[in-house]
């Protein structure tokens, strides 16, 4: 299947927003390999997830521009015959929205519009995977969380990823721009900055358990969460992007739930040795903790045939070598 | 009742964001009344609601600061020492956002942040009720929509209200700053924007109707919407920045459902003559349309007290006489 789904983005243009961050770049390596003309866009904010050792091995494969997505005159030329846009650039860090609650809604949704203002003026017939996020559901009010549940932010960035992605819906609708939206949860694999905690946990957990720290966990450790490995948010992008059914839509991506104790147990396992303990939740954290969360992913599975083929134990192996084998160029 | 909830706000130092608006200039000669120290803020964009003969009679009671709540050093200063801030300046045209939705998010979320981190940062003992609409539900899945209701907007002027309204709740949540948010239906009355359909329907009819053209419906005319006349909802506002259970609280708006049709007739029947016709919908309102509409008001009735007063029949009349009077001033 994924050999047949890379061949219909050979000889294709597509730009990647954040293409030099975790995922954009495991999908430019992807879209180079198929034979696509792959454009990353990535602005290379220090503390965001960019970093050019993630192309390495593909630098003369693809062409990079450094600019801003909230760069309006260059978005405007860039967007200009793509026949793809996997628009993945974000500010992510809640903790981060928090403090400049400004920042983030000018990345996250006023650069959103006008990136989709520009292909509705220049480029109608795009095609658009836009990177939403499960967080915009806020706390659970029942599990698993489908599309339906209502969205309930707990802290600007989800604001600011909710609006966002109601862009990308609404120019589908009104303005007839192919626009779809793939709400991630944890995603982790090769290529995710693991320089500190500001924006997922996990790549931090990935780097505490190669150096030798010992992982701390807020709370009792029960917290539930589902876990994508990399490879299998590409394919559910790449699969959004080729179908003609995906218009106008969001789809939860989304795995087996499970604690964040037993994540931290199979690090400890899967690397050989470690440890991890239990901390009481800092309460900054706390303010805007969501409880467990898992998503329920029948609707990827029936529109668009997305099943999750790597497990997690698979998934966390290959991630912990990466970053054995990497590790000077994301500490 | 009234004449209580006024008193609590004699000697209050009190600003209205977008205060010589339709519904902002209205409180303004209520509190003015009451014996409040009434700061306006509005920018008197052109195309907007403001209108200095709105504060006719009240000149010398009222401060007024032209300025746009976009300008955020503007904004830190005058939040300080405001025990109540009505913040209802907004860009209120559907089609507008459609054609401009930079412009709309930058009024409707960015500067309802920059207005909050002022309080957060300034003055965090203040209280907020924000001009919400009921415009973000989108399409009603049921009715009478209550304030569960999924959020779904179908234009982007939704979408920035969603966010703006977001982020006061989360301000309330997160810092602590008492915000609500009454999410208004249909409001009309005196001093409302007739000047053209750009914002609303009904400000264009009841010029329509005392100039003796004749009304024009979209559609059959079975549309189903509920109205609130001005003063009943200064009541809500006031009612809500009175309670101390309003923090972090959202309350819709609403009243007797009733067709279209039905309130061009009441309008031709109380004006004593004139006309109305269906026409068919152009095809850009059609798109942002959301068919039938009524809200569920016993949230608000219960924790707040409120119960709109003034019947249909009667507001119209007054708003007829209103226009007829003081006509050159708003055409």
């Amino acid at each position: 299947m994924t050999a047949d789904l890379d061949r219909q983005f050979a000889g294709k243009r597509v730009m990647i927003t954040g293409g030099l961050g975790f995922i954009g770049s495991n999908l430019a390596h992807r879209l180079a390999a198929a034979g696509a003309h792959v454009l990353l866009v990535d602005s290379l904010i220090p503390e965001y997830g960019g970093n050019l050792y993630n192309i390495c091995g593909i630098e003369n494969r693809v062409q990079v521009n450094i600019s801003d997505v909230r760069d309006t005159y260059g978005v405007n030329y860039l967007v200009q015959g793509q026949e793809y846009i996997f628009n993945l650039a974000g500010q992510v860090s809640h903790l981060d929205s928090v403090e400049d609650p400004v920042t983030d809604l000018e990345i996250n949704a006023r650069a959103q519009v006008t990136l989709l203002e520009a292909c509705r003026r220049q480029n109608p017939g795009v095609r658009i995977v836009f990177a939403g996020t499960r967080q915009i559901y806020g706390r659970p009010q029942y599990l698993p969380v489908d599309e339906r549940h209502p969205l309930a932010p707990v802290d600007p960035n989800g604001i600011s990823n909710a609006a966002g992605e109601w862009y990308h819906l609404l120019y589908s609708e009104l303005h007839g721009v192919h626009a779809c939206s793939l709400r991630l949860t944890n995603t982790y694999g090769p290529r995710m900055r693991v320089r500190d905690a500001r924006q997922t946990f996990i790549g931090w957990w990935f780097r505490q358990i190669v150096e030798g720290q010992e992982i701390q966990i807020y709370g009792d450790g029960a917290q539930i969460r589902d876990f994508n490995f990399v490879d299998d948010v590409l394919d559910a992008m790449l699969l959004a992007a080729a179908s003609p059914k995906s218009a106008g839509r969001v789809y939860n991506l989304g795995a087996e739930p499970i604690s964040l104790k037993a994540v931290a147990e199979m690090l400890v396992e899967l690397n050989g040795s470690g440890s991890y303990r239990l901390v009481p939740f800092p309460a900054a954290r706390k303010a805007i903790d969501i409880g467990d969360y898992y998503g329920d992913t029948k609707r990827i599975a029936e529109e668009l045939s997305w099943r999750p083929q790597t497990g997690l134990r698979e998934g966390l192996a290959q991630t912990i070598q990466y970053y054995k084998t990497h590790a000077r160029h994301y500490w």
